[in-house]
């Protein structure tokens, strides 16, 4: 059985593959889109991953990922602003490299408390004035911002942009084209208000991406590691793809999974298994 | 300097001392009031823990805990719901026992999603009713239940109970006096709504108790243990106080800490540890 059209699988799955070997794996596996990540990009150089993109005939479905604005410091907060600038140019590159279909979705993950600071609301603040500072670069290279709210979890350290409902709320002051959200069922499955605020995003048109993976426990000794393959976890994957169905949402669904473990195993049996746990359990 | 009076010193923070030798530190570092727990209740027996307490001198400010009553089956939901009976009865003699100011607070966790079952709406919702199978026992005994939200981390294996506006939904269905909320810095901290609902829980009288503790970072490697001392990791107490304050609570606040470091450590030291902390980084 060949994988599921729409499953892409990102990068960070199978995290030690370098992109050329990631790029194989995907088509080999048949599947026929990937998400991508900066480093092993930066790794071969922009415009020879545009090349081997192209050549793989994959689409690309978003490149994670940029964001981490959430500096009180002036300096480190335009150093971040320009990062995310060059990785917006990435973006428009790499989609445009990738087959039809392809997303120029870039995605953006806020970034924790800075040391020392415990004001979380004006560091949410920030990122929010973060985002409205990239908006016309990203009109300028037709790329699409996705907010990834993060669990609460790594409120502190990695993303304080902690519910759908707040990512919804940044987004809903641009262009629905220009800023969008990125919905991670890892990071948002618990929250009371999911069904409601994905209904929300519909209506606005404001999924720009929708990325699976479970819920495990115990969770791992290292929480950023504390992802699973569907199915080995806690989440329900048929009624939140429901809820991202029923909101219009028809573009790629990503795997993305942060574990050990998958890391270490073979990255061919891993996109193996990855399609088969896709439909056995993301619902589609 | 003496410790503030409002201080109230969680059993679970010196988890090692048994009953005797928690009331006689808590009493030796001139704390007034502590938080206590069924498990070394149970080691002396509830009448033995009784005219300890009693001897003590000590404010009682809460019974930890009970709940954990979302077994989906009927069995299994009859007997946790035996189990809170007993820490009701525990609740009223415990607080009975205690000096002038005790309260009868009994903590309830709901508990998380039973093995291999992924419907966490229906999880929340027995969780609800358990809620309201207690309440005549709660009146009887003139104990009052205190819904504590736990951090959406903790939401698939120790409650699903996520925020303070769920425990609220669920404790304004009861009288003031029987349901209310225990509101905890560790597990609401990153919460976008917590000034509203903070402000509703005022509204509607429903805080029953008032926990701190520290969000640290980097997480331990055991998340159940990812506790700090106040003043160690990133949260804003004032703010929260300065809410808790305007909310109209004037009952104890505890400090319950779970914590390897903080367990390995004397006992006495870290009681002492605790005061200084209060009253250097609580905000009252």
């Amino acid at each position: 059985m060949s994988p599921h059209p729409r499953l892409s699988l990102n990068q960070a799955t199978i995290r030690y593959a370098d992109l050329p070997t990631a790029l194989h794996i995907t088509r080999e596996t048949g599947i026929d889109s990937i998400g991508l990540w900066r480093e092993p990009v930066a790794q071969v150089g922009l415009s020879t991953a545009a090349a081997m993109v192209a050549d793989s005939g994959l689409r690309v479905s978003s490149l994670c990922r940029a964001g981490f604005f959430t500096a009180a410091d002036d300096r480190l907060r335009r150093i971040a602003l320009d990062d995310n600038r060059r990785a917006i140019t990435e973006t428009a590159a790499l989609a445009a490299a990738g087959a039809d279909g392809s997303a120029a979705v870039l995605v953006l993950v806020a970034g924790g408390l800075p040391d020392g600071d415990r004001d979380l609301p004006r560091a949410r603040t920030r990122a929010q004035e973060a985002v409205a500072a990239l908006v016309d670069d990203a009109i300028a290279a037709r790329v699409r911002l996705a907010i990834e709210p993060i669990h609460p979890l790594y409120a502190a350290d990695r993303g304080v942009i902690s519910t759908l409902a707040q990512a919804l709320d940044i987004a809903e002051q641009f262009p629905s084209d220009v800023v969008g959200v990125l919905i991670d069922t890892f990071h948002v499955w618990w929250d009371p208000h999911l069904p409601e605020q994905i209904h929300r995003a519909g209506r606005s048109e404001r999924i720009a991406g929708y990325q699976v993976c479970d819920w495990i426990t115990p969770l791992p000794p290292d929480a950023l590691l504390a992802r699973g393959m569907m199915g080995e976890g806690h989440i329900d994957f048929p009624t939140i793809t429901q809820l991202i169905t029923q909101a219009g949402y028809t573009g790629d669904i990503e795997v993305e999974i942060f574990n050990q473990a998958i890391w270490d195993a073979d990255p061919a049996d891993v996109a193996n298994r990855t399609a088969k746990a896709f439909d056995a359990h993301v619902g589609l």
